[in-house]
């Protein structure tokens, strides 16, 4: 890919993140294609070891992507699963015993020191070690016993997109892969996702609703809470507007009271059980007056104050790669009519040194 | 105890809360004295068992000792764990193999449906479970195979505060007792805790700052980061404000964007590693002009825009149990300066019925 900012002309705010939001069909397209039958040789390895329990190690939006890949495991794969709290590790020098452990880190550059640090100690500590990264040379990838690139290409802008939907689905096949599936669920992902990126006039139209909020909660649940958290964060470091991510039930215990009629809400609602689980918590919204915006199905869209409506008939367990992509043009679209430049939030860097 | 909503004399905003809040340094010397003895049996026959792997379910502020418990577990124990991602389970009929997992779970009042039934599945999955609760004849108490009771008496006001520093003593004599500890470390807690809250003024004038904040990020990292998550929690619940709560580590990651020079932050700085693994953040927000409020030692408060001094000399892991105290009263009181009644905020209920 030719690099947006050295592009003749003058510099354009948000060209880097729409040239790589729009990438994201493509690159959907390379992991079913060309990543695929090597991060099933790598399931079939580590199927062969049966680990008992996994791990999953990230940060940031890769954390979000590591979310959604413990939904998997518990669902598909019938496994315990638990996010780490790495400060354990590199602050307080635990040393867990990792044996039937898999554990996997999760994260687009591969150079974060803490992430380094954590795996080489998991792998110390007798854990199966799987990195997932965009950087297949990076300091990560080599201290993990199996690496899966995701195969996305440089991206350049700060908020990350494209690695964002390249990690769910390399682990998507990752699980699929574990368990003998042939994720079969997938394959229409690059075609439908690239009929969602073309709509992002209806985006741009909903944008202006938030063009003065003071704040958002975003809640779904199940499978769309990995995404109402990714949604959540790509909009607090691209308009700096406060997004406050719920799963539906923990907003019943508390949160709740925050929302009021002038109080903007948005919900992922999956086509399935998720959504099914979010309806009492979508009553209570409206009971409340809350503007609530949709990303969900059309009747779910229409049942709302306003939405954007996704494909039907997707398995409820690949939704989420497509339920982020309007909220993706979102964060793109306020932080433009805020007069912001999405490409490069203040005070951020793209590799983020953590220890 | 009397229900201060029934005394004599008309209905006092707060009053409730403050009541409990008061009760929290008996409440802490009742479970050292009274509830010890059967927390160390209790924890020593599930040691005798070896559970590999510990997995905890919550909603709430009961997910925030819960998190708590999770850096006990993997520093005190060195074992791995996780928090349940609940509706794998109630939505999605996951049925992962527990065998050698401890899951513990914990609820105030022990009666939400989600997680007695999440209880319940993992019991079948060959579990050992424990629920940690404030009602010993509480539905989830008899579902699971064992029960510590956190001895906190009734709670009526709707945030909760003296549920929440009993649950977090309950768990670290717990985790001490697997390990075959003494639990030295807390015998200090009533009378220190008894010294934050007699401070209470102090925490006043510091309200004053929020009188017409929009929107708070509260950070920390280690220990500290539950702290964060429920100090987030309860201003969330009582005064409306969006409180964003985030590890250290993951506000480099992209949230600092929403930090500028009028972005009210608290930072809860820990005597010990979290507190220097917390350092590089300070310094990142206090270079991006942050008001920063700390509550931590007071050489971090001088350090700081304003703050709470905590007593120093504290083992670390029992820190949490006095650092929230603070920051329920700085809820409380932002509350009653808005006019608002801390014991009933809008739209709740005590016992949240999620399923």
């Amino acid at each position: 890919m030719s690099d947006p900012q050295t592009l003749p002309g003058p510099r354009v705010p948000g060209r880097c993140m729409a040239a790589e939001m729009a990438e994201q069909p493509a690159v959907l397209r390379r992991i079913l294609d060309e990543g695929a039958p090597k991060i099933r040789e790598i399931a079939a390895g580590i199927a062969a070891r049966n680990p008992r329990f996994v791990l999953l190690t990230a940060r940031g939006t890769s954390d979000n992507a590591a979310l959604y890949a413990k939904y998997l495991v518990e669902v598909l794969l019938g496994k315990p699963a638990g996010l780490t709290s790495m400060s354990t590790t590199t602050a307080y020098g635990a040393k867990p015993d990792l044996r039937d452990c898999l554990v996997i880190t999760v994260s687009q550059s591969g150079g974060s020191p803490d992430l380094v640090a954590s795996t080489k100690a998991a792998r110390e500590a007798g854990a199966i070690t799987l990195a997932v990264t965009n950087n297949a040379g990076s300091p990560l990838a080599e201290v993990s016993e199996f690496h899966i690139d995701v195969l996305a290409g440089p991206e350049k802008a700060l908020p990350a997109t494209k690695t964002y939907t390249a990690e769910l689905l390399a682990l998507y096949l990752f699980v699929e892969g574990l368990r003998g599936g042939d994720g079969a669920a997938a394959k229409d992902l690059p075609e439908l996702a690239a009929g969602v990126l073309d709509r992002q006039a209806e985006v741009k139209a909903l944008a202006e609703r938030y063009r003065f909020a003071q704040r958002l909660v975003i809640t779904s649940r199940g499978y769309g809470y990995p995404t109402a958290r990714e949604a959540a964060l790509k909009l607090m470091e691209t308009t700096y507007i406060p997004a406050t991510p719920f799963s539906g039930a923990d907003l019943l215990h508390g949160p709740l009271a925050m929302v009021d009629n002038v109080s903007p809400v948005i919900a992922i609602v999956p086509e399935g059980k998720g959504g099914e689980a979010l309806q009492p918590v979508l009553d209570r919204l409206r009971g409340r007056g809350a503007d609530l915006v949709v990303v969900g199905q059309q009747e779910q869209v229409d049942a709302a104050s306003a939405g954007f409506a996704l494909p039907a008939g997707v398995s409820e367990e690949v939704q989420p790669i497509l339920e982020i992509l309007p909220l993706q043009l979102l964060a793109y679209e306020v932080t433009i009519a805020r007069g912001q430049d999405p490409d490069a939030p203040r005070a951020l860097a793209k590799v983020t040194e953590t220890r």
